[in-house]
């Protein structure tokens, strides 16, 4: 519980100042213009009032023990203070002060040390290194950041990564007027995380929207615990930074090659239900919508326009972003063309012309809005002559506010455009100046109706020999070597109920007959190396040995290679029964620096070098991830069948991306993982891994626990 | 010559009002606020003064002859104003007056007739239904408009096809303090088209950047011959509204299905080199930096900034708009690392942290606009406390003003904003508030620098037997037929110097052997129906026919087949060598409605249907611009060759490409054209059109002449 930082009945402020323009007065300042409802104590070694408020010159001199206590004292007397906080009772601590982990060096120590002390006494602490935190409750009042602008009483939480982030975020809240319900700027979150915050607001009732503006994740498998449970009941929204590419990175497989941090955040996040925008101002569009307007059941926007341009920008923005421009109903047509004059089009867009004013806007949103084929509704005005944006306010107020439908609005051009504007906030109906803001935020809130009709999906835990896998790791990590053989690749796959296409390591030309006899011709002679990684670039392997003839030329050829003997210098060749046709298809895994394990589906073979057609998923994967990884890969329809080639077995690759996950969430030192190709065909029964390559991590065995 | 409209000495408004608040009035006054340098002449038939000007009962009582005359009466009353302003001797009109063709019906009949007039009298006509022109040269000092704002003096023209986005264009315009030399809302273009402008406007010494929004092309082919040679003296920046998809098409080729009016745009900008942009907000940031900001000589861009938040969040933006956030070198890392505290990062970023004031931002941008690797500067600034918006402006501009590398500020938060905004601007430093403005806006400088440095490009012509083509053509058009029969289209191919897989037209079981043997077994057996969209779907193809008995049994069956006895009911069969292995691509053209013929490259076989990855470009297609096509495409991987395979004969494709772009041109009927596949090889010589379709218009000559 958070109670004690977002709550509180009494506050101390250690470091308090007496010079405003520094943090420790201005944040006094804040909590009193705020009007906090308990009681301010400034601690201040010398000053005996700090802005007309008594200061003690220690936490043990304030006549009651305070609930929360906001440091600002410099970052070498912070351990101490939170220390005498805790020993005088303290339960919460925000600590502005910098100077710990960001730095490097002995701040990190400092922060441990830090840590420590709040564990100790049992406290929770926001910061280091943050701005703060806000309450607009009434009950409570609380201002506790140095930021100039305070924003107005909403139903949003958010919460801010970076403080020079919050700062901007606050001016903008107050700016735009976006409620705010609770706002905390989290700094280093060494004590509370994203995670304890998101699980503090799915219980608060004033919280009916969550806004993040993240730049890294504490431990993502709990993040998508978490969030995926929250986002049944309230929405998420996020601005994730730092999307930019690891660059060349060293990755031996395909999977690692073809995945990045943003990848794994657009993963987690579809799978968790967040909204995530690409942009800051795009998460204030999305919260005024969110904060504001009911849900649109579907993608079927109405628009209502007195002029041509803007209803198709505003029709451009839709389709760009996954939005219907509808037919309207015969009827709607019928209605609107009785009440607007015969120059306007009553189709989608309904352009009533420049001649509209208050009475037009007004009877035909209410006739878009009675129309079955619509979700939702966007009216946009550009103010000809002598028509103002706030009488076309009122109307798009009368005819919208409170609805079942989402309904907003778009005043462009600056007359009137300020009374327009407050006068749809009032009513909170969403109003936005540029048109693609209006869209950006409606499509949003469509792709977040989107999740809460998508079936919750489970993590299924199949039967399977984990005792197998762990012998062959064992025996990898003997031999002090991270790349796996293909046999024992290919034996930890069998060992998941991963189908594999038959073979026999031999070490001569007779083992090979034999091997070839037994499986079938036509076979396969592979080198098997673990250094190998495309077997076909270097000559490595031999395709379609129809006898024992061609059997002998391709082992001649492939003895000869070095990769037929790298490690041990002992030969060793794989013989495999030669499967044809199928669709070739990859499915892997690799292990995401500062974020933990990503699934990976593809299209295989060319596709997976020359178009990178591939998904990606945290793990663990659901049934319902394991779908949509598979629906979503651009090109699915291969997969489903065309030219009246019959689609492949869906459920097995379903099935099979699952027990990957499976799979290298209880070998956490699996760290890449390729099974290329996977060949699917319609038939269940054929599919089948027809290579497969693993790696394995050197880290010792405290330093994989930790990750 | 437009300066009858744009640089009039004098002025006639016809349909000049005493009533604020009606067009009539609104533009006189705009006129004479504005402080037009020439004389104002209201028309009217009752008042004999307006807004303190004497007013005159007709055109011929002016006791001058006013070079141009802007009108405002009733539609019906138009064109004979406009003829009695061409009797008198008028050279210019601006025809604000709406209800011409944009209405239909009668309207179209009028504005035929107000064309006419203006033909007859040698005038030049803006609109009509547009909302009047700008010209902010002191020496002019003419605002002929009926819009309330008046944008500053600068180097910007502006045209814009709806008057509804043109108030708002000057609103904003104003707002933002965007420098405006001339604006123009086109109306109708009945008359003077955009084409006509990017002419004039190229000849405008005042006129250094030209913005548009368009919502439709007049005349696509001399747009193109335009905007490519304008492109290489001024920018172009263009929002073109209007990307809704056909939706569900009649098309009968893939080329027709995968077009869309937003592709053709893309296209047809692309070749010009013209700077698209997605929204009006992102024109506008744009305009800021093409108005003022040197031009980035490469991609590499240096971030400035007193905190991680923004820093990350500008670099992000960079990296998704194609620019680049460089590594410093040693040297400036090193002058950073003296010069900043030790807390700072000297990488790129460059975070200063919170403390960095004025002198810290000077001192890191001139050193990073030192750093040869360096193209560009953003400087993204966060108020902390104490530290105000117009001191950081005052130190990026120090820095910044007119240096030759561009340097653009992003100022966040409130807290001094407006004066920073003002002293940036003053020294045309482009600045923004948020993040994203900046970097689109600088990307957009990126693209048209390339676009300065990309070769120029040829259109070629070769040497065809267009009387071949021509008798072909003919004789479908004789049968009544839309579609080509194969041979035809492959006759027609090869009339163009476009190798094709040999072939025989056979309609026994006899002459097919014969056709085999001549050719060279292994063969294709084909049904040529032109009905037949897709051969191997519906069974209409025999592959690799060894050897006469294969030929009997497939023949046996094709002939079986209604496709083989389509049309004329004789059985028609075609022969055609068997080609094996190179890469299938798919090269084509379809006509766009309203548009024209576009000209596809794309990946043929099972990726043009499966992932759509085909490339479009406005005919005629330069090599330059045919080069780009197959660069462009997502798998141009697989044509340079992956996993060792040889890549396959670049300039080969390229030039069949401008070959069916000659094609297409030279005979306007052909409607649209599939070469699919075309089969690519290393090896010139063996790249050949193994089955092609065309279909051509049943439109009249003389509909054909006027698209």
């Amino acid at each position: 519980m958070l109670d004690s930082v977002f709550k509180p009945t009494s506050i101390a402020v250690i470091g308090a100042s007496r010079q405003p323009g520094t943090i420790g007065y201005e944040i006094l300042h804040n909590l009193l213009i705020a009007g906090f409802k308990g009681a301010v104590y400034p601690v201040n070694l010398k000053a005996s009032s700090i802005h007309g408020v008594r200061a003690y010159p220690s936490i043990a001199a304030i006549p009651e023990v305070p609930d929360l206590a906001i440091i600002v004292v410099p970052k070498e007397r912070v351990v101490q203070v939170a220390r005498e906080a805790g020993q005088a009772g303290i339960k919460g601590l925000i600590v502005i002060s910098a100077g710990f982990k960001e730095v490097g060096g002995a701040g990190v120590a400092r922060e441990l040390e830090l840590l420590e002390v709040v564990r100790e006494f049992g406290m929770r602490m926001i910061g280091p290194n943050c701005m703060g935190a806000i309450n607009t409750d009434p009950e409570i009042s609380m201002n506790g950041t140095f930021a100039p602008s305070t924003p107005p009483r909403g139903r949003i939480a958010f919460m801010s990564q970076s403080g020079a982030m919050g700062v901007t975020i606050l001016d903008y809240a107050a700016e735009f007027g976006i409620g705010i319900s609770q706002f905390v700027s989290i700094g280093n979150k060494a004590d509370v995380s994203s995670n304890d915050l998101l699980e503090y607001w799915d219980d608060q009732d004033d919280v009916g929207v969550i806004l993040m503006y993240l730049e890294n994740f504490g431990s993502p498998r709990r993040f998508q615990e978490i969030a995926r449970e929250i986002t049944r009941h309230k929405p998420v929204v996020a601005v994730k930074a730092g999307r930019s590419h690891a660059g060349a990175r060293a990755a031996s497989s395909h999977t690692g090659a073809l995945a990045a941090m943003d990848v794994a955040t657009d993963a987690l996040f579809a799978q968790c239900g967040i909204v995530r925008m690409d942009t800051v101002a795009g998460l204030f569009d999305a919260a005024i919508a969110f904060g504001n307007a009911p849900l649109p059941a579907g993608p079927n926007v109405a628009i209502v326009t007195n002029a041509g341009g803007p209803g198709i920008i505003v029709a451009d923005a839709c389709e760009a972003r996954g939005l219907k421009v509808c037919p309207l109903s015969e009827e709607s047509q019928e209605r609107l063309r009785e009440r607007l004059p015969e120059e306007a089009s009553v189709g989608n867009p309904v352009d009533m012309i420049a001649s509209a004013r208050a009475a037009e806007y007004r009877v035909a949103l209410e006739i878009v809005m009675e129309d079955p084929n619509v979700d939702a509704v966007i009216a946009a005005f550009v103010p000809p002559l002598g028509i103002e944006s706030l009488e076309i306010a009122r109307a798009i107020r009368a005819a919208g506010e409170g609805g079942p439908k989402p309904v907003m609005a778009v005043l462009m051009g600056r007359e009137g455009l300020p009374q327009g504007m407050t006068e749809l906030r009032e009513a909170r109906i969403p109003a936005y100046i540029f048109p693609e803001s209006a869209v950006r935020a409606l499509a949003a809130t469509y792709r977040y109706r989107r999740w809460l009709d998508r079936p919750r999906g489970e993590v299924h835990t199949y039967e399977v020999d984990d005792a197998r896998v762990g012998r062959v790791l064992a025996g990898v990590r003997e031999d002090g070597r991270e790349m796996l053989g293909t046999e024992e690749a290919m034996e930890i796959l069998e060992a998941y109920g991963i189908p594999v296409t038959p073979y026999r390591i031999v070490t001569n030309f007779e083992e090979a007959v034999e091997a070839a006899e037994e499986i079938g011709f036509p076979v396969v002679l592979k080198a098997i190396s673990p250094e190998l990684v495309h077997k076909t670039e270097v000559g490595a392997v031999a395709l379609d040995l129809e006898n024992v003839d061609e059997l002998r030329t391709a082992y001649v050829r492939l003895s000869k290679s070095t990769h037929a003997r790298a490690g041990s210098g002992q030969l060793r060749l794989m013989v495999q029964a030669m499967v044809r046709g199928g669709r070739e298809t990859i499915i892997g895994m690799t292990e995401e620096p500062n974020f933990g394990p990503l699934i990976m589906f593809g299209l295989g073979g060319i596709y997976v070098e020359a178009i990178e057609d591939v998904m990606f998923r945290a793990q663990p994967v659901s049934d319902v991830d394991a779908d949509e990884m598979i629906r979503t890969v651009r090109g699915f329809r291969l997969l489903e069948g065309i030219r009246g080639e019959a689609g492949v077995h869906l459920p097995t690759i379903q099935e099979v991306i699952q027990r990957v996950s499976q799979l290298v969430g209880s070998h956490d030192r699996i760290e890449e993982l390729d099974i290329n190709p996977f060949l699917a065909f319609d038939d269940a029964g054929r599919c089948v891994a027809v290579d497969a390559r693993i790696r394995i991590t050197a880290q010792p065995e405290a330093q994989l626990e930790a990750r």
